[in-house]
């Protein structure tokens, strides 16, 4: 349906019955109101929807699903909506309707002696480490939406981020769950055990269902002591094996202690030095850096000598060819930014085109080397710039226009790029999306990566919870 | 149907098409081979069976899936056959085929770089241990009849254990898994990757399902870096909520160092005095006692040293009234045997009843007491004998016939004494089967305390992906 048609109508006297359930905060309809939910945060699609519900509390969500449910209308929740592929806007039909988990934000317990906290949906991330941090404890997902995306939406999309090497994924992190389900009946799973072998594992099939299953709108989730102690190195190394080795080098030592192992390319590192600081980085004219990031909660841990011992061995080894350790909180910072900023400074460089992809640990070395290969045979002077989760599997193995080609001549060939990219992946035993999820983007790829068995048993977890098929219709399954 | 009748006749021909599939190992009908499948562990159950499948390959086990689909007939997988609830046994009618993966027992890859490795199901816990071990990783998994589980098996009940604190459960030792459906279908989902957001979580769908969907045919399974020191203290301490502060102590001073954390009862460890050593056990006749297991992959990490730091505190703040810690393997060895060898010497004592519990952590020292002294309301003179993961909330909350009453008499009692039981773990937030899952043991019990949304999931679920009802009925969903 074009933009310019106007929606179909509700069905008679819904919105009344909405706007009398909800109150004037928990319904809104202005364009101008509805706008920021209408887009998705990489500006790929542009929705509609005939209203925005903000319910306040896990009864009015049930009760609007369950009217909802009954007139038959599509629902697409919405926590921070900072969702990568599209995962949390509605489509442009202007018959789904946006239901913001915004209002339900509370913390409704912390145990610091049970390591655990329940809190409710809508409370922001970073919100979520603050609450932690008071009781003297550390809530660890950490990613770069962080002020902005919800407990819901990380839940919701099992996303990963910069720990996870330490942590584990959002899943891991999570010990029971509350969900308003399709027909607005609401399933209370909120245990705070560590053991509990009572049936199927349905918290696991909502988390990473990114709303296409029910509602989150609270979880237990699992709180770990806070760091004593934090080291970070930033090193340049001989090349992507020489990376991988040096990781290896940590975890061998003291596995615990390894929070965060990045890598970055030269190429990445260099738009960092031209776009962002203006030219200053440490140990400029490499071709591979990483940044490793050391934490512990014990006392006198001695990550210094351990990061110092490590280095020198790599050193030696010839993996390691020049390297520098944050002396101060601003140092470290500073460092940090270099990987953080990465995906601002290829923006700033030219058109870029993302792939948010995973292999074996043990492949990743091979995966940044042919991928990069592959895409330069493609397209001649295209700049690869693979970042992010080495110690995962995970690499951000993204591509960078050639320079002076024209930015929308160089989008023009995403698909053959990704595609370039992913034959790699595929014949590395690989996934096509390690943490961003499918959301609406790449619902086109779930056929041929897990069609077969594995999408008929996700088209049938579908049918049973959600035989309408109202939750987050066109996110995950293809249609 | 009584057992002395002759077991429904097979659809004609079957047989011969099974025989001539699986060949003459793969296929057993006589009643001394069939015997040891037919009981369950703990001989609560004697079922029936007209023939045993024992696959070779994958291929074989997924065509005969197909030929018994075909033929509507009910299946029961069955690993090492060391379920505590009677999960891996056929019933009384001699209706149900069992299907033993013993022969799936291939070591299909093992790669310590990754830290993976993809084992088929029937391989026993043991040897999964030693195959790690001999490629020098650990792989944590570690319970009482490791000797006899098999991978399939702990997957499927998602066993829990001694390092459950450390390591987590068997779900969080699984990367991929490989399964062959109800209706014969092979669903290849070994991924051996740490991040793979591409759709719903089936891998966690069947880990726990206790083979009611399915067969876990093989599994990616985590591996960890090996102890390079171990550390094990044996303590005397106050009461249980001083047990609950010794953990809380080496959690805050190092927590990636505590792999074990027991509660024993002083009336267990007199149970094991008495029946297992002769009278001889260290720091004899205090009422409370724990077992702390540290161990770390780290070079120099000083576990004396902290074990002596925090044990010496404790003493000072009144918590720990005794300690000893084992000053070889042996001695270790000696300890952990107190606490292995509960279940004997209770055994040995007389008549028990067994409770696998668990509540939040901060809960476990109310639970132990409200629990024993309910008991006592409800028998004068029971015994009271808890033991097991204090650091998981994981309580075997276990009760002993008074001295001198009769064990027939004692026995019939236990219905009133679980349910005793049950009344303080529901009251505190708590599980009904911790570890042990549900079989056919607990399926009564699922209607009370999962009913509702929750068992109706459970049940849409079955019938998605199991429409027939053919795998492994009466098991998990109550009837």
């Amino acid at each position: 349906m074009p933009d310019d048609q106007p929606p179909p109508p509700l069905p008679p006297g819904l919105l009344d019955r909405l706007a009398s359930l909800l109150g004037p905060r928990g319904l809104l309809t202005g364009a101008g109101d509805l706008a920021p939910y209408l887009a998705d945060w990489r500006n790929l699609y542009q929705g509609r929807t005939p209203c925005l519900l903000r319910p306040g509390t896990v009864e009015e969500l049930a009760e609007a699903v369950r009217l909802c449910a009954a007139a038959g209308l599509p629902l697409v929740p919405q926590g921070g909506n900072t969702s990568m592929v599209g995962g949390a806007t509605p489509d442009e039909s202007g018959r789904q309707l946006v239901v913001s988990l915004a209002r339900l934000n509370r913390v409704r317990d912390i145990d610091p002696l049970d390591m655990t906290m329940t809190v409710e949906a809508g409370l922001v991330l970073k919100a979520a480490q603050e609450v932690a941090a008071e009781a003297g404890c550390l809530f660890p997902l950490s990613l770069g939406a962080e002020g902005t995306a919800t407990v819901g939406g990380v839940l919701s999309t099992n996303a990963g981020g910069n720990t996870t090497v330490r942590y584990g994924n959002a899943r891991e992190l999570m010990l029971g769950l509350e969900v308003v389900l399709p027909d607005g009946r609401v399933w209370d799973g909120l245990r705070r055990l560590r053991k509990d072998n009572t049936g199927y594992a349905l918290r696991h099939l909502f988390v990473g269902a990114e709303g296409t299953l029910g509602f989150i709108t609270a979880a237990v989730l699992r709180l770990f002591p806070r760091p004593r102690e934090t080291e970070l190195g930033f090193c340049a190394v001989r090349d992507e094996a020489a990376a991988l080795a040096l990781f290896r080098r940590f975890r061998d030592r003291d596995e615990g202690a390894v929070r965060a192992f990045e890598y970055m390319s030269g190429t990445g590192v260099g738009f960092y030095a031209r776009h962002i600081e203006g030219g200053s980085v440490p140990l400029p004219g490499h071709d591979h850096y990483v940044l490793v990031d050391l934490a512990s909660s014990r006392p006198e841990a001695g990550l210094r000598a351990l990061m110092e011992a490590v280095l020198e061995e790599a050193l030696e080894a010839g993996e390691v060819l020049d390297a520098t350790i944050g002396e101060s909180e601003a140092q470290r910072a500073a460092l940090w930014r270099i990987r953080e900023e990465h995906p601002e400074a290829q923006k700033r460089e030219g058109a870029s085109v993302k792939n948010d992809v995973s292999v074996p640990v043990s492949r990743v070395p091979e995966l940044i080397r042919r991928a990069s290969e592959a895409c330069r045979a493609l397209i001649p002077g295209i700049r690869p710039v693979p970042f992010g989760h080495m110690g995962d599997g995970n690499i951000h193995m993204n591509l960078e226009q050639p320079e002076g080609m024209d930015g929308a001549a160089f989008l023009a060939r995403s698909h053959d790029i990704m595609e370039t990219v992913n034959a790699v992946v595929r014949d590395l035993g690989g996934s096509f999306s390690a943490e961003h999820g499918i959301g609406r983007l790449k619902t086109d790829m779930m056929e041929d990566w897990r069609g077969g068995a594995e999408l008929d048993l996700m088209r049938r977890i579908k049918a049973a919870i959600d035989p309408q098929g109202l939750m987050n219709p066109g996110k995950v399954l293809p249609g």
